[in-house]
């Protein structure tokens, strides 16, 4: 049931396409192009379903553009859930077609709380622990999904155990890309280490029994490429975690700066672009080919920067 | 717009019924008792949809037995989330009976995300800015969300502006009630502090500038009735600051724990039962009659327990 471990099939797919790009799917309704708007409009009505459906058009507007060219995506649940059921509805129909079009997907929700209420956004994200799932089709959950672990390590068990159990993997929120991030992560402990630190001792200790192949656990770390010096501190003291690192692109941070994401090789790491590419047409009023060749070249580019950052890691 | 804060709304309510009790609903499909289930598998089949149906019938039979005794319920999302599009539909179906019951409503979500997406997770469960707002029913969000605080205070800011704005009210995770609550939260900073502290700190600055008339702030925090003498002296640290307890109950706090929560005169706390108070019938077979007069006897009781842990606060 459990298949191959997600990272494993990750670190085979960034090894394939030799790029270690993944488009961060961020739908914000109005900036989506005018001619998917009006569609969905047109088949729902000005309402939560018809924003729903335009959230979904563009979406798979942007697998379509990309899925040839990157091993992963990641959805961020926000934007979809600003709908209702029907956004979330939308969220899981995008989420399905990504994984037929060849794509792992990532989805980016942030989760984090205790027992058996964990274990509930297990169910929801990585999939029901069976009788339950007798009904559920295993291809409409996510490939990982990343949580917070403000709770403490009981907290992201319930996640590690199905993430094991299902083949799927997990991001845990270590050094975020925010301005703010600082404010608790980088606080310094009695024992002279930070608390991002701390939490990166967490996501080792949790990862240990579950290495897959690869050499990489099933429990990743999210790390922003927009404090270089604690990426590269952090990758030093994880090498059997896989990051994925948020930041590069819109929010600032350059090849440079992502550089110490990875191990020698070229390993260990997916560096997310969302705005930079899913935005990169000229106006609103593109049209579907314009759209389509926007975000590819965008993706490509990016893809040829981190690879080149990527193959300078030492 | 933003009509009466929710934390005046709360305060005074609580002051009605003299009971700072919150039911909690966290519906586990397996708990649920069978007339309830097999009526939403009629309606709807074995399936999301039928799980979905199943949840919101059961909160709303929690809800026709509570709202006459009770000032507030909190929703616990991950239950409702783990049937995807439908049971996303359910919960929100749910907050808008509940309100409709003359119930405020805390959506226990735990969300924290930075920028565009905090406020892409406000539009979801506090309302849309305007004017996105023109088509969704202001009764169809939560009156409250609890928030996480690891990303740090800009993360949390837009959720604090558009509580601000809309009336609605947040509660920031401090010191949670699970056991592993310690291993970050109780990490002592250079400063003496802890990390809990730290994040009281962060609730404090971010709620001054929006205190209500009851002489509480918009910005609550979550803390457990599990660790007493931490809660005592968040108690004492954060005047302005109102107070959301877990713990009480079922993870084995009683009155005694939770009598620090309040402030002199009984005034700035909610304490949560959920599991005591929803699965207090006796088994699975429990027809309508006797699930409702079992929910209403335990929340009839805690209240009395809380309204005198309350008036012994000095």
């Amino acid at each position: 049931m459990a298949g191959e471990p997600f990272v494993d099939r990750l670190v085979r797919r960034i090894e394939e396409l030799e790029n270690p790009l993944c488009v961060g799917i961020d739908p914000v309704l109005g900036r989506i192009p005018a001619h998917i708007r009006e569609e969905a409009a047109r088949r729902h009505g000005q309402n939560e379903r018809g924003a729903a459906a335009a959230l979904y058009l563009f979406g798979a507007a942007v697998v379509d553009a990309v899925a040839p060219l990157v091993p992963a995506v990641k959805l961020q649940s926000a934007f979809f859930e600003a709908y209702g059921g029907a956004g979330v509805e939308a969220f899981w129909q995008l989420v399905l077609y990504a994984r037929q079009k060849g794509l792992l997907v990532i989805a980016d929700a942030k989760r984090g709380d205790i027992g058996s209420t964990a274990a509930a956004y297990a169910d929801a994200f990585l999939g029901h622990e069976a009788p339950v799932s007798a009904w559920a089709d295993p291809d409409r959950y996510a490939d990982a999904l990343t949580v917070n672990p403000y709770l403490g390590s009981d907290a992201l068990e319930p996640f590690v155990k199905r993430a094991a159990a299902l083949g799927r993997g997990l991001f845990v929120l270590v050094k975020t890309s925010n301005p703010g991030a600082a404010e608790l992560q980088d606080q310094v402990l009695l024992s002279g280490e930070t608390l991002a630190l701390q939490a990166a001792k967490l996501v080792d200790a949790l990862g240990a029994k579950h290495v897959g192949r690869s050499g990489f656990s099933a429990v990743g770390a999210v790390v922003g490429a927009t404090y270089p010096e604690d990426l590269a501190r952090l990758r030093a003291w994880l090498p059997h975690t896989f990051f994925l690192v948020p930041g590069y692109g819109a929010q600032g941070a350059g090849a440079a700066e992502v550089a110490g994401a990875f191990l020698p090789g070229g390993r260990g790491a997916l560096v997310v672009a969302a705005r930079s590419i899913i935005y990169a047409f000229s106006s609103e009023h593109a049209g579907p080919e314009e759209f389509r060749a926007s975000v590819a070249a965008a993706a490509r580019s990016a893809a040829l920067d981190l690879r080149a950052a990527a193959r300078r890691a030492t």
